[in-house]
């Protein structure tokens, strides 16, 4: 492609709404542009790294057994209605009437539509397993939509559904999908991981997400530094210290600490760390049988923060998690939220495991104004239950048994899901087994967020000067600029030779053919902004000695390659 | 790829809602599948065709320096309250409302979106001519969805705009634009022709559509049969006959005419061709500057039919077209409107040319029960004015000089439209001229039915067995249908040999290795459902004689090809 014969707008400033570095690189490189809250254009420079990517996409999932569809992005309420997902989603299922006011939504994911067409076109064990999948424009009105793509309303996904008679054969292809994923990440050219996930609210018990690494990253992951490990902060298990519990060493002593409520504060006070100080969260209790609930004192280290979904897992708390209010504390309680302690305390008691390990614990005296210095469990307090309640923290023992979690952030770009029956049995898709008897199909789902992964590869690579693309997913992979093309015979010829050679070895290449209004500072900027991986400077200089200067978008200085070598060059470099 | 790998939910009853053939095939091949009213799946063997359709489409737009992108689905009102069409489109424009009780559409068309990216992004004459485009997803709400596919709500197009700074650019790209339709359609394998189109609701002044022929399709073309000469039959100008009007031979004579009403009661009752007779059709004329009309008479020859837009555009027509009603004429004419002629009438009269060339003709005799035989202009009536206000038919002499007028049917598949200033003036796009002028770009638009290929190839080619697909459409170009697979160790080795050997080699076969107990019978039939140009039969009968059958879908009787030379023989028949 000649930059002359293309549309690339890029800009100088950083636009002021575009708060991470993707978003500000995608504008700036004239990839995307903005045309309402959460609708963007794909320009030719951004289109050509989506199609690199669904292209990958698509390989990977046939290669797996995947079989292509396109199903409609306008998808009637009768089926959703029948998954009850027409009342249960939220307003991010944008709901529309057609002319008839009839009910529709702009789909934002597909599992009622694919289990409709299951249900009337399956009918035999025989057909099974099969996975179908699309790349499709899919709508979710988030009510902030942000980050430019990364959380666009408007979006490309791959989606997939398998069908299956049963656990095995649907577990069989969870682990193809799985290797699947990890093919396309890897030929994507990204730092990445599949880590063990929540499987949230689309429903099913086994699920993956995979995560492009990140420092910008929205999720925390929890890895092993010596397994394969990884997990979603959330999800990751908090191991208790089976060491014996430290005897405790010092006296109960009830201090006055007027003004100290956090732990920073009671910390910075005593002159001791924070963990070892206690956190005292009180929420609503689990109603009993008459209806009556009472509040319960949720326990942690100071250092430590609460993991909610580990809590409202917990019998005795409510679901789903609710915080006592300051008055209901102080009704209740008769004191005030920063002085509750486990030392005297009426409520139920569950205290996180790293927490009951202490000896000689700092805890508020559940009286405004005063905290207890060398508290300990079973002398001074006890608690109801002990469980694993908090996040895990870097330095953890790995859940997997080997070495110590290191935490990293990720941005979610693909997620697998074994759904079982929760679709096909809403919607009646069953198929006759081999016995000749009615079987509701298994499924599972695999979805992969196309256009985001243009953000999320921008996120994990880039600097000062833009964006930097691995091979496989760069608009161009080769840039060609020229110096003094239009005074140089020389220079002309040996460039349009080098342009040629190149497109016909495959390689996709930008030939910055601006005539010299343009400068070659100029053309180097824009070059290094639009992240082309390899940068050829093609200049008499040069070709007195028959070469071309060469460097990579990352490297700090250049080479020089011969002329009559560059094709193999790029052969070498480059995998096609 | 492998049928037991694939699927192909083949129906064998024609589903009773499918009026016609596309829509039947599609449906019985496994191609679609409906999913509520003008929505459907892609089921995966139609999904392989629209993808082969779009990269058709997409090479041959980027040959002619089309530059692609890709627009959201969901428009902002804002844009459409700026070119006044969202007050002007009728209910097919999708009007929705997101979360926040903004207003949207989902897109029929983007004007709108690349005319704001045009004025957003370009400032100098020195950035144009560009043309952008997209392979997109379109909804239009349709009043009546039908016919499948080929009038679906959601639909599949591709949508091109350029942008000019001047006439001369604009008339450039359209040409260019002209020739690649032609390549596209050349490559497509179908039978097409670009015909002179009325430019319709979009607007500007020149068109073209594009349309494949078949007996099905919904719009009449006028061609010429010596000339490249084709247009619209509404558009199509019919050419007054220069020979001098015949002199009258009869008397003007009362007849009763009991009963006798249409145009073939009229000729049979008086044993004349309707050509003889001529046909009143009574309109609401302009009204005058004090705002009081009248009627017009509009007559034409009995075996002509009147052409409405030609008829509106006459000066003394009201706009748009309303015919009057039996009582305004009873009312004013004092006789109903099967009994009206020009002979005494008090009304204005416009007659088209042929009518006008009659002489001794039969019309009605402004009184109910009563005809005149041997009508002469001139002699026994007046005409106001004459004017070309009837569709062509077969055997009009050519507008363009040369030839007789054929008339085909065929189905819109592509238009193509200078559109000038209409978008860029209302949303202001602008750019600098040399002088530093601020200028109005001109646009041109360029849309292709891309979804809407499939049904109008199905309808130009099929039979009683099935699709009859152009190689470079059809799912599959080559079909394999081994005989006994399962039992001869032969027919297996070299099946799976030439399967390979083919799919390496770049064509897209379908090996149809279902086992015994699906008979060589169903798989023939089935092949010619889905209708795969080329199959091939490998049994051991011919392998005996080391040679495979090979038969083209469109012929009658079926040949041998030596296993050795079925590759070369794909080479030569089939174009990658």
């Amino acid at each position: 492609m000649r930059t002359t014969e293309f549309f690339i707008p890029t800009l100088k400033e950083t636009p002021t709404d575009a708060v991470v570095i993707s978003h500000q690189l995608m504008l700036r490189a004239g990839m995307i542009r903005k045309l309402a809250s959460g609708l963007y254009t794909w320009l030719p420079l951004g289109l050509r790294t989506l199609r690199k990517i669904e292209r990958i996409v698509r390989e990977e999932m046939d290669n797996a057994g995947g079989i292509e569809l396109l199903m409609p992005a306008i998808q009637p309420a009768e089926l959703w209605q029948e998954s009850e997902r027409w009342e249960q989603y939220g307003p991010e299922l944008l709901r529309i009437k057609d002319r008839h006011q009839r009910d529709f939504c702009v789909g934002p994911t597909h599992e009622e539509v694919i289990t409709d067409i299951a249900r009337n076109e399956l009918s035999s064990y025989k057909q099974l397993p099969l996975n179908f999948y699309q790349i499709q424009t899919k709508f979710r009105d988030e009510i902030r939509p942000r980050f430019g793509i990364m959380r666009a309303r408007e979006f490309v996904m791959k989606d997939a559904y398998s069908f299956h008679l049963d656990e095995d054969s649907m577990q069989q292809t969870y682990e193809r999908m799985h290797t699947a994923y990890c093919n396309i990440f890897d030929r994507l050219g990204l730092n990445y991981r599949p880590v063990v996930a929540d499987s949230g609210s689309i429903g099913g018990s086994t699920s993956h997400e995979f995560h492009v690494l990140a420092e910008s990253g929205e999720d925390a992951i929890a890895f092993s530094n010596s397994s394969q490990y990884a997990a979603n902060v959330e999800k990751a298990v908090a191991l208790p210290d089976t060491t014996e519990c430290p005897a405790p060493s010092a006296e109960l002593s009830k201090v006055a600490t007027p003004n100290q409520h956090t732990i920073a504060d009671i910390a910075s006070f005593f002159s001791v760390e924070p963990k070892q100080t206690l956190k005292t969260l009180v929420v609503h209790g689990q109603p009993d049988e008459q209806g009556n609930t009472t509040l319960v004192a949720l326990i942690i280290r100071g250092d430590h923060q609460l993991n909610e979904i580990k809590a409202e897992s917990i019998h005795s708390v409510a679901t789903p998690l609710t915080f006592a209010s300051d008055a209901e504390i102080q009704a209740q309680l008769n004191c005030q939220p920063g002085s509750i302690g486990p030392v005297g305390l009426s409520t139920p008691i569950v205290v996180d495991h790293s927490a009951a390990h202490l000896a000689d614990f700092i805890c508020g005296a559940n009286e405004d104004g005063y905290h207890y210095t060398g508290a300990n469990w079973q002398r001074d307090c006890q608690y109801t239950t002990v469980a694993d309640i908090r996040n895990v923290v870097e330095g953890d023992p790995s859940p997997c048994g080997q070495g110590e979690l290191v935490i990293k952030r990720g941005i979610e770009v693909g997620h697998i899901f074994q759904l079982g029956s929760k679709y096909s049995k809403a919607l009646n898709a069953t198929v006759l087994d081999e016995k000749g008897k009615s079987v509701t199909m298994l499924m599972g789902c695999y979805g992969i967020g196309v256009s985001r992964i243009a953000a999320a590869a921008i996120e994990q690579k880039n600097d000062e000067h833009g964006i930097i693309w691995p091979d496989a997913i760069a608009p161009f992979q080769i840039g060609i600029v020229p110096l003094k093309m239009d005074k140089s015979e020389q220079v002309k010829t040996i460039t349009e030779q080098v342009y040629q050679q190149l497109t016909e070895a495959g390689f996709d290449v930008l030939l910055d053919d601006r005539d010299r209004k343009t400068s070659p500072g100029v053309k180097f900027a824009e070059m290094e902004l639009i992240g082309i991986p390899h940068r050829l400077v093609i200049g008499e200089r040069g070709l007195a000695e028959d070469v071309i200067e060469y460097k990579h978008r990352s490297a700090e200085n250049s080479t020089t390659v011969p002329v009559s070598e560059i094709v193999d060059f790029f052969k070498e470099k480059i995998t096609l």
